[in-house]
């Protein structure tokens, strides 16, 4: 078992060694290539995944343009959960946006765990009640937020992880044209983004 | 305890009866008269709650106006779950749309039952799933549906409750002008809405 995996989990639950082990005999590690996909629309997707190294865009495909609504990062859950949850086939897209690797768990494992591993009850509800905070987040944020303020928030939470995300990619998340994400950051040159940081800080 | 929502909750989680009486220990019934709010912008959301009678809308307001962004029916869990989960102040309102009945409960009798009642994690888990889908199909109907869609989604899933709903509120909600919601009625009246449920289970 990747240290990362484990070190990130240890945070939510307290499993035992014996435990540990029991768990570890449902995990599988898979690499994906750059440009590789995770998952496709039309799949179902029946892993949730953690990733240990690397990059992953979220998308969808409309009239032939990549809408992205979101990322994944190292050390990140990542699944289309809710065709995980509903046995639907993806709408979206995930595709590695680099070399990476995941550790995966099929989710007939996690149905057959659930019975010897009632903790596991608890470490799955924290990881959707993560994954909700952060769809009500976005969600949320197409409401109440301007595009400058999701390209701040997303630099601000993500300062170095988002400089292996193509320009374009970036654009497309916050709303706005590349051109107009290039205003945004002319607007907020890179050593103006500390004292931003600590004024959200203060407020 | 009121008997719907044992019958709501048992579908969930196989409570013995003295684990039911632990669990009810902490609930509290709350009424709300039409008009009141559930929560305010500015308030913590302390509660999640189990809806035994009534309507509740959930609301935005930006520059005076109240943008609608979804509702709570009988038998649903009402929280601003975001809220709960991170402690934070609500930006949001809900509201009741008619008079309401919600059994309660704290987060922190929540939080003390966890230790003693170790179901409790599965329950939650549930719950969150529920409202992490819902979330989601919103977002992504967002950029993957027109407004007929999502007014056509409403009405075929809560075809008699959403007769309760005032017409600028399901207008808001799916985002279109009063008149354009009109419109949409207009295409689609009401005697033509079970053929496109049949034709919805077919596809």
């Amino acid at each position: 078992m990747d240290k990362n995996f484990k070190i990130a989990l240890s945070e939510f639950i307290d499993f035992t060694e014996s435990e540990w082990l029991l768990f570890s005999e449902s995990l599988i590690k898979k690499h994906y290539k750059k440009g590789e996909y995770f998952l496709k629309e039309g799949d179902l997707c029946n892993y949730v995944g953690f990733i240990d190294k690397g990059l992953f865009s979220f998308f969808y495909l409309i009239d032939g343009g990549q809408h992205i609504r979101g990322f994944f990062f190292l050390n990140d859950f990542i699944s289309n959960y809710q065709c995980f949850l509903l046995n639907n086939k993806s709408k979206a897209y995930i595709q590695a946006l680099e070399d990476c690797s995941v550790t995966m768990i099929h989710k007939d494992e996690i149905n057959m765990l659930y019975e010897k591993l009632t903790k596991l009850h608890k470490l799955s509800k924290i990881i959707v009640e993560n994954l909700y905070l952060d769809v009500s987040e976005k969600y949320e944020s197409f409401f109440l937020k301007t595009a400058e303020e999701r390209y701040l928030e997303l630099i601000i939470n993500r300062p170095k992880v988002t400089q292996g995300i193509p320009q374009y990619m970036l654009a497309s998340y916050i709303g706005v044209t590349p051109e107009g994400l290039n205003r945004i950051k002319s607007a907020f040159p890179k050593n103006n983004l500390h004292f931003i940081t600590q004024i959200n800080a203060w407020i």
